[in-house]
């Protein structure tokens, strides 16, 4: 729908497996101090000299994960290791590597194939990361992807989901929302194609939110400015399944409670705009709303005069006893518990 | 068709992706010291102390690497694991951690998934590796699996594909051609089985090759075993794709020719046998069968006495300028050019 179609279509049989690898990833050079061996050997070999490894893996299916009818196989290559690196952050560590491996059925030539590396390869050079190993084999349906991502970290600052403590500041970074009303812009389009393949959609209105789905961002940036600002998070997530889900993830694993307030929750206006078109309430988009990778994190409030007035950080809420639960605090001030509205797969 | 049908059958839904995790998961817990963080936050964190880190992945996908119908889940389980370990062995490291990924479609009771997770447990307890996160999904279609091995090594003792050198004796270890012989006859047993479902196969005589093809090793003892003798090998490799094909990749990654021995090459009597009774030569089988996963390496001639007599090691050949090329040298004395004949998924 969105998608170019290819002119040129080679099947990937010409090739075979280790010419396909190889010429997939011609192009992939080296360039971090600690990337000793990357692709082309039984294993990739990486030297973090003392510093801790971090690995993070994740799983994407056609079908499940993304549509390719309005998904350009770049952006999927792109969005693919931008998820991957995204964990990494999360831990408030950098990537620093990466290994992709891509099952595609006899449908996908070669071309296509390389849409998707080009994609990785511009995420690869954004972030600064080594593409390092991978597989590429056959699929008797559709695409599947299966990146991990590789970080290195100083051990004081690795940051997890379980040191935050009652009367910490909760801080979300950039705003939310938006990736997951993109998804409804773009699944909206995809069924008026579907009675009307002549029929131009004018996204223009949607820019912002629908470049949200298709091409989010890691927060490296976060990770970067923490360090320069000297403050050290307690406790650090991103956010793949929606603020909920994630503030619960925290709380649980920290033993703590937390008051989210509404008024405070980061929204474009844009997210706001087609909140309303759709008929939804624009809190529980981002409540509920997954895959935007802001950052989600919790600090002690001596910290708070370092991030105060930071465009990038918006303070949400704080932390309580775990026994007080964990509960949004509307614009009316009444207090409803926090659901994990996690998206399950299972569950299609 | 060898499988024990489960009675029990928990649909994935009513756990949801978080506790399916959590509960595939819960038995397993870190051991080794380098094991920080393992299940349960964005990443996995490593500590190597110093040493390298290993890096290895693979995809396995229903219908294209594995068989169901034959192929018990707890053996995939099992060899999912084995074959990433190999990779790591192949570099003369040994495995530490493993991240298993799975995606699976409806039909899967969650009592499947735990005969998997039960293989898996097996493979983590017998290697004494870590399984330190992943990711657990729904596909459209079948089951898909994603590994990845993470090992450590001593940049002393890490050997890469590449540091053969003319005179160097090639080494195989254990014996060759018997898993792609076992797969040739669970293949044929299948095929009687759809024509008569009552029919008990008599599969005794084949317990070594099917052993072989559904419960394979990584050679960890190998690694273990050169290093007690103090063997450094020049240049090393594992046997996923055929000796034909992995002697190429040494030769082509070292920039050396090689003189391979067709009356040293060690078969199990089985595969003799079986080779006869399936009329296939057993060179032949030996040269493109793979999944053996044994270790094929080269080493000075100066350690030659260091490994003399191990019911281990055999050498099968030698190194050779790389102009002269790579040869099966046969029982009759003359010269074959080696061919890769790995197996292509893209040509089935």
């Amino acid at each position: 729908m969105l998608q170019d179609k290819n002119e040129k279509r080679t099947p990937l049989e010409e090739l075979g497996e280790f010419a396909l690898i190889k010429h997939l990833t011609k192009d992939f050079k080296p360039t971090r101090p600690s990337t000793v061996k990357g692709i082309g050997d039984d294993a990739t070999v990486l030297d973090f000299k003392g510093n801790k490894t971090l690995i993070s893996t994740d799983l994407l299916i056609e079908g499940v994960h993304f549509d390719l009818t309005y998904m350009p196989l770049k952006h999927l290559g792109y969005k693919s290791v931008i998820v991957n690196l995204s964990d990494i952050c999360a831990m408030n560590a950098l990537p620093t590597q990466i290994t992709v491996s891509l099952a595609v059925s006899n449908r996908f030539p070669l071309e296509a194939l390389e849409e998707f590396y080009s994609g990785v390869a511009t995420a690869c050079r954004i972030y600064g990361v080594d593409l390092v190993g991978g597989d590429t084999t056959s699929s008797t349906k559709g695409m599947l992807i299966s990146v991990t991502a590789i970080g290195e970290g100083d051990s004081k600052k690795i940051t997890y989901r379980s040191g935050a403590k009652p009367h910490d500041l909760l801080v979300v970074t950039g705003d939310v929302g938006g990736a997951y009303l993109g998804l409804q812009v773009l699944e909206r389009e995809k069924e008026v194609f579907k009675v009307n393949p002549q029929n131009q959609p004018d996204l223009e209105p949607y820019t912002y939110i629908i470049e949200r789905q298709l091409k989010p961002e890691a927060r490296k940036d976060i990770v970067e400015l923490l360090e320069k600002l000297e403050v050290k998070p307690t406790s650090m997530i991103d956010i793949s399944d929606g603020l909920s889900s994630e503030i619960l993830h925290l709380c649980e694993q920290s033993g703590v409670g937390c008051n989210l307030f509404e008024d405070k929750i980061p929204l474009d206006p844009t997210v706001i705009a087609t909140s309303e078109e759709f008929k939804m309430d624009s809190t529980m988009i981002a409540l509920g709303g997954g895959e935007d990778y802001e950052l989600l994190f919790t600090i002690d409030q001596k910290d708070f005069d370092k991030i105060k007035g930071n465009p990038n950080l918006t303070v949400i809420g704080h932390m309580i006893e775990k026994e007080e639960g964990a509960h949004l605090v509307t614009r009316a001030n009444t207090k409803i518990p926090l659901k994990a509205q996690g998206w399950n797969s299972f569950n299609d």
